[in-house]
């Protein structure tokens, strides 16, 4: 069912080091800080040869990854999100299972313009996973 | 410098429900556990289109994930790891820049045969980043 890995995504404290130390000291190749106010998120993202990391800050109140950030000062892997064909074949196969979608388990169009699905860290051994229909 | 990412590190508590999980749950190519005494881990390989999940699991006495998963029993992501072409440049210029190598600086064999560095999650957005020569 799950496909590629589309990306990580990195909750980061100061983003514009952050995207500094990406490009920098790591020498990959990093673009420009994105605002996506429906999502909370400012947004850099890394392109890989293979897949893309996500740098994330928090936008404006109430932002998803606010808590996180205040647990993980120093910053830390908030998600990794995984590709899917169908969304609701695959969020229909995962509750038949019992596992547990977030929200009120609809897709939602993502920060990439697709839907995306969250699901429950604690039934997918401790790991905030993203699904995006491609 | 940062090549392609090599694969995403989460640490479990139960490693043949993780990879049911994987299996069944999520319909991904899962193989056999491994044993790895050199590294202290038991590990599953889920083979993505793009990349690797390693599915972690201590093995012995001293294992260097038996902490996290003590701070985080229902598991988590452990690592990323990003493959570079020449570990030692990598590595001259990280820690010229201020990073910080952990353990002696030198490149060690990792568990797919290659010289690995591991970086000090504090110089890299609270993230332990592996690097891995291929």
């Amino acid at each position: 069912m799950i496909g590629r890995l589309n990306h990580v995504a990195i909750a980061v404290p100061d983003l514009t080091a952050a995207a500094a130390l990406y490009r920098d000291t790591l020498g990959a190749d990093v673009g420009p800080e994105q605002d996506e106010p429906d999502h909370g998120v400012t947004v850099v993202f890394i392109t890989l040869p293979n897949t893309k990391i996500e740098l994330l800050h928090p936008l404006g109140e109430g932002s998803p990854i606010a808590g996180f950030l205040e647990k993980n000062p120093s910053g830390g892997i908030h998600h990794i999100c995984y590709e899917v064909e169908d969304i609701r074949a695959a969020a229909a196969r995962l509750t038949a299972s019992g596992a547990r979608v977030l929200g009120t388990g609809e897709p939602k169009i993502g920060a990439h313009g697709k839907p995306v699905l969250f699901l429950h860290p604690k039934d997918f051994t401790g790991t905030l996973i993203e699904l995006e229909e491609v």
